[in-house]
């Protein structure tokens, strides 16, 4: 069995579409047990008894809003997100999910969970939607604004550990995004990750990638700093937000056009459906020493089932403990060990 | 009568579609005169003199794949390329239009025209794709991969010079690229930067601006560093072509799709005129003592003689010399005249 802590208190429509989303979970996947942290009583209100639930009272919960998450996480110990935090750290479960406010989510799996020893940074790590029929990591997107080649190169191993344990990718592709293609494109980052990344044993390197090529590449795994990463992923929403108000607009204000959506109905549907971050689940966060997963704010129960889903997958992948045996190989390289 | 020199030969369809571009802004434009640069046999067969038209025989050209493009500049001072910008360094002309490789355009306008005297840094500045009903420029999108906030500060004037004489827009509002809406968000550049745009009488700041806002936000001009710049540029492409991509495949295989499409065909060409590079004609090169447009690589006649018209619309509005009043004005305050 696969046991995973669930916040429960966290994310726009919390608490009810994330109870929600643990039933279906629950339903969907057999091997899954949880353990619930939030309020007590709104759960049980919800929730038929089961063996495979524990609940933990947890009510308090990080808003969104919070301008000092850390001092949030510091003086209250009781939030649902800290509590299931702490479940991982005292390996009292597998793993934990929340859609709580991402800053907090970072912030907390820091202080509580910590980085695994010797992996040098934290990187939030989205699945971008399959446009293109394939699915790709991205990361950084925000976990650090500013990353050195070697953090990169880090990342660029955890990612392919993930895409190799969790989709059975034998070698996925890695790809450096940059301004241009060819080699010593870029900044200082990227000319100096270019060489570390073409010379590692633990991941197959492709190259430089223009962000033009994001749903093209053959690339599984795309690397770049978290600002960089940031800036790409919600582009890439904005673009796909303007697409679907052009659209809208349009079906409206002519008959022909109402006519024509009525036949594509279900290809808009579809369409809509890809470039939804739902489907994913939520954006990995790679590098504390434990399986989190972050679901969208706005997760509805599917969405959160789908998070839920990406946890227990990375959990029976056994990734953070695949990722510890590269670092310790590196460190051993090395002869150090940090 | 506004004078543009005109670079013949650079451009993937270049000579015939850069000749036929010359001729549709001369028919679309009387206020326009020309001096081409490029292959005089070649321009002479495929256009009827006129008084309007002066050609400069200048068969060479840069080439795409160029490697070292300042070298190449500095050989061969007979392409085109060289020619026409010489042209503006002379004031034989009121600017310049090339669909040349974009890395050589601006290697050429730096060497040849140079910097405005007291202009920090030159910057690539295209027009986004007005999908959600309004223009606004996005720089810089690579002409400097690393920029300082008072570079920052100086390209955000420069554009709203642009857009108060160019697009009669009275207070243009200028926003800062950034992860985060939050004063105090991003990286030293983008803090530093913030202070400098919210004190500065020669522009309407109106905050930092998440790239999800790209064709959303209220912002006539987008300021970041070259290399995010290019990433959300390139970024917004690769969405626009995985949508396209996505429509053509979806409507290939389904009926009800295809007579779908039969009804709505004419919202899918706006659409995809609307994404479509050709209709804004080119980047600015914003910085240089002089104008200069970029037409797109893959130009066509029509976007072509749009990319013209940009620049006629830059001369008659003499944003040039508007510019140099400011950094006049602020050199003057700082008691400097670099």
């Amino acid at each position: 069995m696969i046991k995973l802590a669930i916040d429960i208190m966290g994310g726009d429509f919390a608490p009810l579409a994330i109870i929600e989303g643990v039933k279906l979970a629950l339903r969907r996947y057999e091997d899954l047990e949880v353990v619930l942290y939030g309020d007590e009583e709104i759960i049980k209100q919800h929730l038929q008894p089961s063996p495979r639930i524990t609940i933990e009272n947890a009510p308090g919960k990080i808003d969104m809003g919070e301008k000092d998450p850390i001092g949030e996480i510091r003086r209250n110990r009781n939030t649902s997100l800290v509590r299931a935090f702490q479940a991982v750290k005292e390996r009292k479960v597998d793993g934990a999910v929340t859609a709580g406010p991402t800053q907090g989510t970072i912030a907390a799996a820091h202080l509580i969970i910590r980085r695994i020893p010797g992996m040098k940074r934290v990187a939030l790590c989205p699945i971008l939607p399959n446009l293109g029929g394939k699915n790709r990591l991205l990361l950084d997107v925000g976990a650090n604004l500013e990353l050195r080649p070697e953090h990169l190169l880090q990342l660029a191993q955890y990612a392919s550990v993930f895409a190799r344990e969790v989709w059975g990718i034998q070698k996925p592709g890695v790809g450096l995004m940059n301004i241009g293609t060819e080699p010593g494109k870029g900044r200082e980052l990227e000319k100096e990750a270019y060489e570390l990344l073409s010379h590692d044993p633990n991941i197959t390197f492709l190259g430089n990638i223009e962000s033009k090529e994001l749903f093209s590449t053959p690339c599984d795994i795309l690397v770049t700093d978290g600002f960089t990463g940031n800036m790409i992923m919600k582009s890439s929403e904005g673009v796909a937000k303007a697409v679907g108000v052009f659209f809208k607009q349009e079906i409206k204000s002519h008959l022909c056009n109402k006519i024509g959506y009525l036949f594509m109905k279900k290809t808009f549907r579809r369409f809509k459906k890809k470039l939804s971050p739902d489907e994913v689940g939520g954006a990995n966060l790679f590098g504390v020493d434990g399986v989190v997963v972050k679901a969208h704010g706005s997760s509805d129960a599917y969405t959160f089932s789908n998070a839920i889903n990406q946890a227990r997958m990375i959990v029976s992948g056994n990734v953070v403990e695949k990722m510890k045996a590269i670092i310790g190989e590196a460190a051993k390289e090395e002869g150090t060990v940090e």
